[in-house]
């Protein structure tokens, strides 16, 4: 039990992730130095992000390099401690990677309170998840009570809370998401007002249906035609948030929304955001979110696969077919 | 003399401007009912966005009619009033058209002050290009001194007045304009720090070299793979103002921005603008501008083509093939 098995990047993948794109190897379990923790990694998260993290190129992280642990948000225990903030026992979120103990000089942790919520939710809810959605909309789109909120990727993990948030908000909340079962499930569990479900429906006629006097904010997830199907149906002084680009990471060579110059008509504007540039007001946003699950007003929508590290790969791979419904966590 | 000429649409173009695209009409000079006044027409603002108010489908302003006159921004002298505002031999800027007498009801018109500048300039820096470049920098872009500003379209209207608004901020000033020529008069005459030729340098890699730090500022009169290439070269926090595309206003399937991810990577923005959400306070920007002018901090360039209504179809296609420097303008 003194090995802690790596999911290392071994291959930089054109379109889908293979599982050959990763190896699983072995280390020794490492030992604290003075100022180092040694942490016992419990969940690891799954995020689309991961994706583009393993194309070469900087983007807003460096890539991850070959024969590299690959890079992942996990929440461990400290098993070991020559450092004075941690003690053994101390529950952690960080940037543990996809391997069973990680080391770490205190860069980036934060602890966690299994008082106020479960373990898991602390990537849900509590966590860069619901983070994203909170500065997202708050800070990027300032949205007010009355917006029309549209969120793609609308299943998934920062999809389901934009949902949630633009509801407490007093917002009207359509999401966009693949097939009826999920469209469901964001109406009747998660509290959207309208779901269109982009494999079926073809998404301008839906808008001007859930929409029609345009989209105020669009907190795009995924890119490519469903953004530029969403541009086409945006509000005078509409606010679009770029979180991510899920539909594009696959690609080598993406497509660029053509119906841009809709932000011209509509004096809207379309603006990139990276949630760690808000990590001095997390303590904020997290209050906040804890007390609106405390008050049963959010629900993190966590979606738990118990497994080992070898299923990783299969994993990641099922976030760009859908698979996951809210925050896709991996149990070790 | 009692005769209207009048250039009609008598087609909506498929890529570049035809002669045939319009028709040279005739018509009476019309006479002011209660309220109104005729304005005999002396310049005739060409513009860019013309070509799009040709295209089929609501932009910013709906699509000029087939078989009406078409819209031209203009300066005119009142011949006739039954206007208690107007009164004959003022000289008023409004939308006539391209005709030689054009009709209002007082609607947009605004009197000229030909003490403090000529005619011209009207059109030019005191006009609507002089006021698209002081709001699209001070009140989307938020310029600031010390930031890298690019332009492109720069040896265009608005362009060479984004690039000399830039400078008297105290930033510093790039241009993209095509040809060695007008490359050398951005810089030698207008005053920008450097000017990129998109004909003959390779834009990505004069950025890297002109603007090492990144580009804080982008205002895009042009789009396609000139916004591409500016996009790939921003600064964190940059601000992309998107004023016009005038490389696509010819193209049915228009082309977007491949590299929009470049606004997460930058945490950066893209927000469209049109001049006429500003008309509260054209005031005070011309008072501002007129300052400059007189302070010789800032000149108009101005490109007055004199000649008759038949000269509208080619001076509007050659904007296209950037054969102008500075406000092109039609002297009847």
């Amino acid at each position: 039990m003194d090995i802690n098995h790596q999911m290392v990047l071994a291959a930089r993948p054109e379109g889908d992730v293979k599982d050959t794109d990763f190896t699983l190897t072995t280390a020794e379990i490492p030992e604290p130095g003075e100022g180092q923790v040694v942490v016992k990694v419990d969940l690891i998260s799954i995020d689309p992000a991961m994706r583009s993290w393993m194309n070469p190129g900087a983007s807003y992280v460096p890539p991850v390099d070959l024969g590299a642990v690959m890079r992942a948000g996990g929440i461990g225990t400290v098993i070991a401690s020559r450092h004075p903030g941690y003690a053994v026992g101390d529950e952690l979120y960080g940037a543990f990677g996809v391997q069973e103990y990680a080391l770490s000089d205190g860069t980036g942790l934060h602890k966690i309170d299994t008082s106020i919520a479960p373990k898991t939710t602390y990537l849900g809810a509590l966590g860069i998840t619901g983070l994203t959605a909170y500065f997202g909309l708050f800070d990027v789109a300032r949205i007010q009570q009355g917006d029309t909120v549209v969120v793609s990727g609308a299943g998934g993990a920062v999809g389901s809370m934009v949902g949630q948030i633009a509801k407490i908000t007093g917002c009207r909340a359509i999401g966009i998401a693949g097939g009826p079962e999920k469209c469901r499930t964001l109406v009747e569990t998660i509290g959207f007002d309208a779901a269109i479900d982009y494999k079926n429906d073809d998404v301008r006629k839906a808008l001007r249906e859930y929409a029609p006097g345009g989209v105020d904010v669009y907190f795009d997830n995924v890119g490519g035609p469903i953004l530029d199907a969403v541009l086409t149906r945006l509000a005078r002084g509409a606010r679009v948030v770029i979180s991510g680009a899920m539909s594009q990471y696959n690609d080598q060579r993406p497509m660029g929304p053509a119906n841009y110059m809709s932000l011209l008509v509509n004096r809207a504007s379309m603006t990139g955001m990276v949630v760690f540039d808000y990590e001095d007001r997390y303590p904020e946003a997290t209050r906040q979110l804890a007390q609106w699950l405390a008050e049963a007003k959010l629900t993190s929508a966590e979606h738990v696969v118990e497994g080992s590290l070898g299923d990783f790969p299969s994993l990641l791979r099922g976030m760009f077919t859908g698979a996951n419904t809210g925050k896709l966590i991996l149990q070790l």
